[in-house]
């Protein structure tokens, strides 16, 4: 390996500079060393999440995005408006590394039992740093995955997988039976397909274009509205009777439709209601924002009665609020169907290099469904 | 009294009729006869509350009111614009009795021991029907004024107190320390400034006008911030610093504010915090929309992190949720300091009839802080 002799790596660091600049580039870091209860992996494939781009690009105006440096030390500069300052505040002037989850190979470990057994496992991370050619963990962090699995298939067994195992407790937690999904066609829906169709949870997929309709409805969907259709509220309406869903989880945030399900959740409560409350139903009607896909101000008109909540999702929050124990129990499923119910698509493996070219860039930041991008931090490494 | 003798008495109805015109009118009713375990109160005084407005005039575009009819009998009509018929579905073509609350005087018993023992008292009552000169209504369900209490002191006992009451108790359920309050200066917001400073909870009023500050700082306010100054965002920040609110209700509903509050939460959560976290603080930061007085859509510019909520609050449902037991302590509390704690104060006091001329309307209906009227269905009759 030609960064161990140099005892070099890479590791792609997201700087947020106080003149209003967004910088990305690749540092030559020490490969670490284990501590005693620690393994140092190879990371061999880490996905380029939403909630990756988030601390990648943060606010910064995409359009004005350019890179400069070497073919093997890019460097990504781009312009962050003024009015979005004050949200990145607390980062100024701190190079920070990117890359939620990964896997890879795990080529040396500290004296621990546990890290020894370790040794040569193709394991899967989360916390952080993943882009990057090594990263040093915790073995007791590690996913050990099932023989035959590589890290390309194991590397999104964290953000995504457990997402939707969040979503379907949090819906069994505040009561609800039924669910209603946005950007339900990303990967992450169709995991979500998966395990309702599995546990035989009423869901009602929100796509945006009509190809969407069909590729979940190949993947047995049962209930799948396109928002862009002009009979978009009356189908959803309908499919929310059908269901019972009052729980929605919105990936998109920006705009009308949050509000827009509230309202047809209102209609769909109102069509089994008798008589007039001017108040509205007192079913209980919410839906959860986990993703930013459109970071324009969500717009509610109020026309759905009182018994309603809008707010923030958010994974770790979820797993804080089950314990560690459930939350172990929820990895070690996805470990088990990482294959089948948890599968995930790209589109095109990259480089840390690669990753930071404008045409790469250009596709994976789009965050357009069916065109998502793995990062191999060693490809092209001997 | 000149009703009595013809055995009919005046009840206000308002009808959304399926044509989408909305139709206020006075109707001839029977006096009421009480079950045994009833009374029948001629109701001296009662609000016009926000709440009331809502069933009173529903969707209807209050420019489009007109008045027809006699002195004795107006009757009120308005527009409904088609696109808020859908709201309002569940009513149409049925006469609905209005006015949550009132205060008067029991006239007549049934024959249980607890419905004797009212008779001549004065008492508070809720539940709808009271733009009536005459309500029949359970015994138990009277709320007996202390002695010297006249109706129209009385008469706002339910609504008001019992929602700042609920303001603070839903605070404490769920582990918030301290309160924001919108629209500050009303009826409302001074009880809340009465009981918060009664309890030593922290509370940041927010008004929209610069008299406003005035009102409330005599009343012994410490934080008032001005919605309508520039600096409003760094006021409201530094109060919530230095009170620790992360709990807001909010009586206008429509426009920026809402989203503003919880920017404001998040910068004076992040005053704190250390280190960068690219979901923002852990807080939960929750605004509870209680009132409409902006009927347009509420705009939320999501720059607050994920810990967040945003949602509709009902006094009925807390009530429902803190059990009957409760429920009676907080009347009784009221009962007890509604001249002082819980007064309520109004510009004017109008008859039924009065009630439904364009002069009256064009100023209750607005909704102004100072700016609220009394009913007295009984005001002129011998």
């Amino acid at each position: 390996m030609t960064n161990d002799h140099s005892g070099k790596a890479l590791q792609l660091y997201s700087t947020v500079k106080k003149e209003g600049i967004l910088e990305i580039s690749l540092a030559d870091v020490p490969i670490p060393e284990p501590q005693d209860d620690e393994v140092v992996v190879r990371v061999e494939a880490s996905p380029i999440n939403p909630s990756d781009l988030g601390l990648l690009f943060g606010p910064a105006d995409m359009s004005t995005v350019q890179v400069s440096g070497t073919a093997d030390h890019p460097v990504v500069t781009a312009r962050i408006p003024p009015r979005l300052m004050q949200a990145v505040a607390g980062r100024v002037d701190q190079p920070m590394p990117v890359g939620n989850e990964g896997a890879g190979v795990v080529v040396k470990a500290g004296v621990s039992t546990l890290a020894q057994a370790l040794m040569g496992k193709t394991v899967a991370l989360f916390g952080g740093a993943m882009y990057a050619q090594f990263r040093a963990i915790k073995a007791d962090q590690c996913l050990v995955l099932p023989d035959g699995t590589t890290p390309a298939e194991g590397a999104s067994c964290f953000v995504n997988p457990l997402t939707v195992l969040g979503m379907v407790g949090t819906m069994r937690l505040e009561g609800h039976t039924a669910l209603v999904h946005t950007a339900a066609a990303s990967n992450l829906g169709q995991m979500l397909n998966n395990v309702c169709m599995q546990e035989n949870i009423g869901l009602v997929n929100i796509v945006r274009r009509r190809e969407h309709i069909d590729l979940l409805k190949a993947l047995g969907a049962r209930h799948v509205c396109n928002s862009s259709a002009e009979t978009f509220m009356d189908e959803l309406t309908a499919a929310l009777v059908e269901t019972g869903a009052t729980l929605a989880f919105d990936a998109i945030g920006g705009g009308k439709q949050a509000g827009q399900i509230l309202t047809c959740m209102e209609m769909a409560a109102n069509k089994t209601a008798i008589g007039y409350s001017r108040y509205g139903s007192t079913i209980h009607k919410q839906v959860y924002i986990y993703g930013g896909l459109d970071r324009s101000p969500t717009e509610i008109t109020r026309n759905f009665g009182m018994a309603w909540g809008i707010g923030g999702w958010l994974l770790t929050a979820f797993l804080r609020q089950i314990g560690p124990e459930a939350a172990q129990k929820l990895r070690e499923r996805v470990a088990a169907e990482i294959k089948t119910t948890f599968a995930s698509h790209y589109t095109r493996t990259v480089s840390l290099a690669e990753a930071l070219q404008l045409d790469a860039i250009s596709v994976y930041s789009k965050q357009a469904t069916g065109e998502k991008y793995l990062m191999n931090p060693n490809q092209g490494v001997a």
